[in-house]
């Protein structure tokens, strides 16, 4: 069944007012009068509900579901501004391998250089394609999508986090690659984890300092070497694997 | 450093005689005598290489190195037709998490009909992208890619694997997420895993049967709901998690 989200918190009945979402609904998927849809709002519960004014855009809520999707930690995936488009496959996976947050930064060894105006548009795109993902993989929530300006004011977020993964390909090399399957071994439900990635050309010596300083870990993602925008989806899946399917 | 995998087995001193090759190794990245890169022969063995003759693309081979980064287990994703170039994507994304094989056949619910000429241009494109591939991320091999024109072709490989996992929205559904997890836990190296994704549409009910009669086991990935491209990249991320670091 077709799902989408509502901003704010749950009325009944509830008057769609998002000009994309009331396209959708009723001249791409030409709802009709008692069709019914997955409404999902801020408070991240499925609801049931039933057009009652399909010329008013109204609904009523029929009925809570329980389905829950997400995972049971809290997983941000940062990653060094990359080339390119690789941001928009990055917040597209990363929203259906269950992302809680996307964002992004101005690593020391990024080629691109996005600032104002042009970081806000990229950041609006990137949401709503993250808005897309999440409503056909059926999330419970829209990840949030920031693209961060400075790298200041990434690394003043660090403190938020209870674990912090630096990615970093040099580990891999060294044969170090247990270290992220004893930490995931470590983790308790609801914990906020964060993931650091670098742009193309890696992380410098000077962000692994503060990185760690902040309390962050080197870890390895295997022997093999991928594309900037192929770690984070390794990670993501590593995560589900560990937490919600080898429980 | 710079890798190229070359057909044949190791001779020394060795001749350059793919196009591609050569054009990348003196125009594009501009080798000069003495300059030294990595030759990867069909043994899978990486090893270090002069130039020694410029002008008749002529190396020494110096030593082998000891740099095996293949997955203990071989990996063959099959893909039911999807839609667009979305095989492209798996293509580069599978060659870097690992896979030994990328296939697709054309299920009963793909939208896309691919035949004779059509099929063969695209494995070409295909494998090139997956030559690519296993160069950046330093494989010992290259995935063998694979178009079945007829998905009986596809049906009479299965006798050849030690396990086949069959990649089940339905499974997930019913909340039996453990049995991949399980599964795995008695893998033993050298084993031949193969795992098979439906296209947009899904498997049929038909195919679930012969599958299963093949061996085949429905699996789970996790709660949420992923793109027929997106599939195939957590079940790889999830082997090697599984099988390369959490050991």
């Amino acid at each position: 069944m077709q799902q989408y989200f509502i901003k704010g918190q749950v009325e009944n009945p509830v008057i769609i007012k998002d000009k994309d979402t009331v396209k959708h609904m009723f001249n791409v998927m030409r709802l009709a009068e008692d069709d019914q849809v997955v409404l999902v709002f801020e408070d991240g519960i499925k609801r049931l509900a039933r057009v009652t004014d399909r010329e008013n855009h109204i609904f009523e809520v029929i009925e809570d579901l329980n389905d829950n999707v997400e995972m049971p930690v809290s997983v941000t995936i940062a990653s060094g501004f990359p080339k390119g488009d690789k941001l928009e496959l990055v917040t597209q996976k990363a929203t259906e391998l269950g992302a809680q947050a996307i964002w992004s930064f101005p690593a020391d060894w990024s080629v691109v250089k996005w600032d104002g105006k042009k970081l806000a548009k990229k950041e609006d795109k990137l949401a709503k394609i993250a808005l897309g993902a999440a409503e056909q993989s059926k999330r419970n929530r829209v990840p949030e999508v920031r693209l961060f300006e400075k790298k200041g004011e990434f690394l003043s977020e660090l403190d938020n986090f209870d674990k912090i993964f630096i990615a970093y390909e040099e580990t891999a090399k060294a044969g170090e690659l247990a270290t992220l399957a004893r930490e995931l071994a470590q983790v308790e439900s609801g914990q906020k984890i964060l993931f650091i990635f670098g742009p193309e050309g890696g992380i410098s010596p000077s962000e692994i300092d503060a990185f760690e300083e902040a309390g962050g870990v080197k870890i390895g993602l295997g022997p093999r070497i991928m594309r900037t925008e192929t770690a984070p989806l390794y990670a993501l899946s590593s995560v589900s694997y560990a937490l919600e399917l080898n429980k």
